[in-house]
């Protein structure tokens, strides 16, 4: 992930630059634009420069893909990006008028318009560049600048759109490319929990948490930010500040380890669901396999997360891993021809699992979590299928009926 | 209206270039976009290449309208065509999946991608210049090219569009730039009558008619064809094809008069409701009078038609036009105050009147046109309240209950 910023003679140093995101349910509806415009109002009348990264309202992207649907069964990735990159103009030009109708100045652009250059990677392109020319002229002209999120284009000028939580990570380039502090993001919870406040009482608020942490419970489904955008501001050092658009509560900023105010041992506690865990026996002990294994399963965009390999014994292994349940059926013929060809034991699946997982950059520094979160799922009778440990983080595969009691078990016996 | 064409070395000659514009009920529906893929598949089929032209679905610029005037009284004309922009963007994403998924190659473009390139009048913009390079390049391809209609960008990048009827402007720039011989306009009529055939019996489908008859008619509300389309049409010799999207007979080509197959007296008959007439008597007969009334009302915007002035007795004048009904409520402080300053009589207004006018280049060569139109009305005791004559139109007001009697009748004088 490059990012060239192009030096301007006359850049300007903006001590007062906030970049802000506001995501499909912050623009759902014009009420809720007129919010997000009385939101960004306040911010300008203090001084500040601001400068907005919007996704498409609501359901749009949904009804897009819909009508594509209905003309083909396999949409070209490029016109596919044509169509939904008009759902986040929509919303740029929308909010621009609601915020001049307000009396706030404000310019919308496209990503073609602040040439946010990416690869030409349709449907999930990666960002290589961003101009600020534009957006510091109209910042000293006392705009609001607002920029469309999720989209870009390629070095031929076709529409690119960054795939699945794009818009977090255009916002946070783009505060990378204007030296803004902070990146506000904007969602519909106001911050990062321990763990999910609906499922887990007393499910606590961090003040800070780091990008590592963020990352390792992104990637556990904890879905507030896009690992891709938080990899982004870990790279450029941007601070990202998670937050509620329906209130005024300061969220959770997301930072560097050495920035932590807080240096508690598990940080959050999370559960992904709708999981299944394949066990391969009796597997030839030799160089190549697993790649091969998990090669033709990634061909077919299968999702891999915990993989687990025993020691060898008699010249064989046994490898389990987790997978979405929903892949199952495209898996199956898979590990059916690589158990032929490698004359390994028939694939065992369970496809009522669960993954439950510890993360906390305090782990490194603490004994004892592992043996903490193994007692609070033996003292609950809840069997561990298959145990992944990193630096931050512990996953158990469980029984899918124990998640739930699991997850609050846990979070009671770290006390978070 | 300039158009440069850029050069290329290796520019290809398009003898098998057809240039078609479907308009937003041709495509309203992802059926209907089916079926103008499966009719630009069989020009494909038979060698051509093939540039598309497309509108907005249906209603979608009304309902983009809706949600900007949620947010404003008064939205930017920029933010405006950022927003109504993305209707054009949806409709070429579409049809450009709609056409592979039948085994075409397609590829979409917006107007900043083609670099149909504007003045910078937001919201009425004009087209300056259109680089062909990306289109050569696709089409080099085998590819159908399929461009946004409505829109540009200005010199600065920011996304215009060119006002009413601007795709047929688009699709005929194209043709010209592109040295296509034809511009297809796919529209929900069959071609270009010699009266609206749902009010007239009898009315008939022209094979051709010239570009100066087809403005008249376009700017006295047939609404086929934008008369801006028309103009670029006329200064660039690209014959238009006014057809149905939905059957597969021959429309009417538009053409310049040395090409005019046929030459009768009067080519078509139009209604224009909801007018209304302005009379001011004892205007004082000294330069620049007429420029202070039309300047005033051209300020906001009120378009007048017909405009006749008497010969001056005494030093004084009776100045007549005709104007939207609509815009009577904008007009009449402007007619008071005009008239306390100049001391003329009081305005007379009559807001119950139409204007029935008929058209046709073979007028200069025939007599007697206005005597038989004339005594058309007269024969069946339809008064006459104006009279204004040019080249190839004849206009009448009349009474607006009358109008649909008058049509029938004149048209019928001229053995139509």
């Amino acid at each position: 992930m490059t990012l060239e910023v192009f030096p301007k003679n006359w850049q300007v140093i903006m001590t007062n630059l906030v970049v802000q995101k506001y995501g499909g349910t912050s623009v759902g509806t014009t009420d809720k634009i007129k919010n997000v415009a009385n939101r960004i109002k306040s911010y300008y009348d203090n001084g500040s420069k601001v400068v907005v990264v919007v996704s498409a309202m609501g359901h749009t992207t949904d009804e897009l893909v819909d009508l594509a649907e209905k003309l083909s069964d396999n949409p070209s990735k490029r016109e596919m990006d044509m169509l939904l990159s008009t759902g986040e103009q929509v919303s740029i030009a929308l909010l621009a008028i609601a915020l001049e109708a307000i009396g706030v100045p404000a310019q919308s652009f496209t990503g073609s318009q602040v040439k946010i250059i990416t690869d030409g990677n349709f449907s999930n392109a990666k960002i290589e560049m961003i101009d600020r020319t534009r957006i510091d002229i109209a910042l000293s002209e006392g705009k609001v600048v607002i920029v469309a999120g999720f989209q870009g284009i390629d070095k031929n000028e076709n529409i690119t759109t960054l795939g699945r939580g794009g818009s977090d990570t255009s916002a946070v380039a783009l505060a990378a490319t204007l030296g803004a502090k902070e990146c506000e993001i904007y969602t519909d919870v106001d911050g990062v929990y321990s763990a999910d406040p609906n499922k887990v009482e007393g499910a606590k608020k961090h003040q800070t948490i780091t990008y590592d942490e963020m990352l390792e419970l992104a990637s556990l489904g904890a879905g507030v930010l896009h690992p891709r955008s938080v990899e982004f501001a870990k790279n450029y050092g941007v601070t990202i500040h998670v937050r509620s658009s329906f209130n005024m509560n300061p969220g959770t900023l997301v930072v560097s380890e050495d920035k932590l105010m807080e240096n508690i041992r598990v940080s959050g506690v999370t559960i992904k669901n709708e999981e299944a865990r394949v066990t391969l026996p009796e597997v030839p002990d030799k160089p190549g396999i697993a790649a091969d294994l998990f090669g033709a399963l990634s061909e077919k965009d299968i999702i891999v997360d915990v993989i687990v390999q025993s020691s060898p014994s008699n010249g064989k292994n046994t490898i389990s891993f987790t997978m979405p349940r929903k892949s199952l059926s495209i898996a199956e013929p898979i590990l059916k021809s690589f158990a032929e060809k490698n004359k390994t034991g028939n694939p065992d699946i369970n496809d009522k699992i669960a993954i439950v997982s510890a993360v906390g950059v305090g782990m490194k520094s603490h004994v004892g979590v592992a043996a903490t979160m193994f007692k609070a799922l033996a003292d609950n009778s809840i069997n561990i299928e298959m145990i992944s440990t990193s630096e931050i983080k512990i996953s158990c595969v469980i029984k899918e009926e124990e998640a739930k009691k699991a997850l609050t078990e846990i979070h009671k016996a770290f006390k978070i």
